[in-house]
């Protein structure tokens, strides 16, 4: 232990706790049930609460047990509370949790951004015993009557951390993903996280939407309706998300998302332009349209990547494992560079070292 | 047969032929050689040209006869003669097939748009024996060693007339698509043809690319890449497609694509313009965002579409039939109708009488 202030806390007055054998989950939602699915499978014990009794017979069934509230749940002593309830829900259920949670607890949560549940947590006076965490995984569906634990069958998950945060608290959580899931993960900050997920999933959700809306419209939707194909059907399965869920991911992730959403808005104008001219002198196709070439061409390092990635899938059952070394000091630093350079965790060798996977190049 | 110029001509000096017996494929890519696999499949004589021999020999395995020219592949005297070629080399085929081809033999094409196509047979001299079609299938890989009769397996035609096209070459096209193929066609005019594959395809094809591109310049790009799952891979994977195919498809459809791509990219600023907004009063969160909620409404009449259905899918294996009746004078307009209306058809009872599928309602 090294004498920041975080770590020196730890030491006195909380127990190093980096298993995670009792899971409290928080919303038995498709999230929160597949994951209590696939915890429960691994021979993990979970216990389980829900806004409303209703999928309390299924779990139970499912090999989880139920309690009746918040204060319950956090009465049961679990190595890790997982809060799996709308984003939304998240600061009441904190108002609730703060004055029960045991300082034993690890806290964590499965939301789709980081910056925003940090704040409420922080605000709840529970920074100290969370570390956030989302699993990249789910569907179109809602509901602990859509949760399978196959859902958690791969997943990669971010866990977010700050330079206060306590290396044990980050353990437990990395146990529950590596050895309690079977899971991924790679450990970055906040901002890369939110920043990251707006990219790859809260923007397109937004572009899957404004895709369908437009078909919504369309003088002859039952035509159009009836040619989509694979295309179609692809780019907008999202837009198939319950709006409501949809809408508090995206607005949670408001400033990123809007950024992004800016710069694709201009990308696709001057794709416009450019193809208006082609329009005029159409008597010209075949023909050279440099401007639409090099748009074409622009997404080409990421179908190498794909091509490399697919390469990589196919030689080998598993990537070769390395190992990484972390220190006291930089741990957190360390996990970031870690994860910028393509890697990651699948397995704890100790408190210290990790084994991790290498990404495909680009 | 009525008095309007084209069935006149047909009824005087062309044959009536309505089967396609014997078929020839013009470009054994991953459609032309899709098709022609599930044309033999089915019992139909195919006889391919490529323009290199590469696929010959497979091809020949897979039961097809294959032709050192597009002048013999015309001599065989196909009943239909598709061209599969990428959309750039169509204008030169025509013009090596127009000495040749003989007036029995039905033009056709798989080409994703129909107006340019059918501007190019006008200016080949070959109008007479063509009718435009687009089976809405395929996938991001390319070549005959892509291709596979499950491709085709039920995919749905456009096929495409207008007001001169002869009913007898329509009925060839459609009885090698019904019976040729086991599959399902609508009967729409090149315009409404092009404006909804726009929509439902070449749009999106850009959109996926800007995304794709996106990330390919974004800081944390090994980051994001690992992150993304589900809603990413499927909202790109036709990014992944070979772009000058994509390009080709998207400039012959300039017009309609560009003016898509601006209402898109006006809808997408404009979400961005609130989700900023959001950003700046980001305490206020979990707070009431009407402008971002009733976009998010505006994709409900899709949503609930595919749950019509998804829902007609689960009752029952095949929708319950019904039959429309065509006149001989206005037999494009009343397939244009029964298009709109969401009907699909799947069996020719008569020359006059189809069997159709009918729509989920939105």
């Amino acid at each position: 232990m090294v004498d920041d202030g975080g770590a020196a806390v730890a030491a006195i007055d909380s127990p190093i706790i980096t298993s995670a054998h009792k899971v409290a989950i928080a919303g038995l939602g498709l999230i929160g049930g597949s994951l209590a699915r696939r915890l429960v499978e691994r021979g993990r014990f979970v216990v389980a609460w829900n806004h409303n009794d209703g999928p309390y017979e299924a779990a139970r069934a499912a090999g989880m047990r139920t309690v009746d509230s918040l204060e319950a749940l956090a009465q049961e002593k679990p190595d890790v509370l997982v809060l799996a309830t709308p984003l939304t829900a998240i600061p009441d259920v904190l108002k609730r949790l703060r004055p029960v949670l045991l300082p034993t607890t690890t806290l964590t949560d499965v939301g789709s951004v980081k910056g925003p549940v940090r704040a409420q947590v922080k605000d709840a006076g529970l920074i100290r015993q969370y570390v956030g965490a989302h699993p990249m995984t789910g569907n179109e569906f809602s509901g602990f009557e859509a949760s399978s634990s196959t859902l958690f069958g791969d997943a990669l998950w971010a866990l977010c951390v700050e330079d206060s945060t306590e290396m044990s608290r980050f353990l437990t959580v990395a146990d529950m993903i590596t050895q309690g899931l079977r899971n991924r993960f790679i450990c970055i900050d906040d901002s890369t996280h939110d920043r990251s997920a707006a990219l790859i999933s809260h923007m397109p959700h937004v572009v899957a939407t404004a895709l369908a809306a437009l078909l919504s419209v369309a003088p002859d939707r039952d035509i159009a309706a009836a040619l989509s194909a694979g295309s179609w059907r692809d780019m907008t399965r999202v837009a198939l998300t319950d709006p409501a869920r949809t809408e508090a991911m995206v607005v949670e992730d408001a400033k990123y998302v809007a950024d992004l959403l800016q710069v694709l808005s201009t990308k696709l104008s001057g794709v416009a332009t450019s193809l208006s001219s082609v329009a005029q002198d159409k008597r010209e196709i075949p023909a050279d349209f440099p401007e639409i070439r090099s748009f074409f061409e622009s997404a080409q390092p990421y179908r190498n990547y794909k091509k490399n990635q697919a390469r990589s899938a196919a030689s080998a059952e598993e990537s070769p494992l390395t190992t990484i070394t972390l220190t006291d000091q930089q741990w957190q630093k360390e996990l970031l560079q870690s994860a910028r350079q393509g890697q990651q965790i699948v397995r704890l060798i100790s408190t210290h070292e990790f084994q991790v996977t290498s990404a495909p190049s680009w």
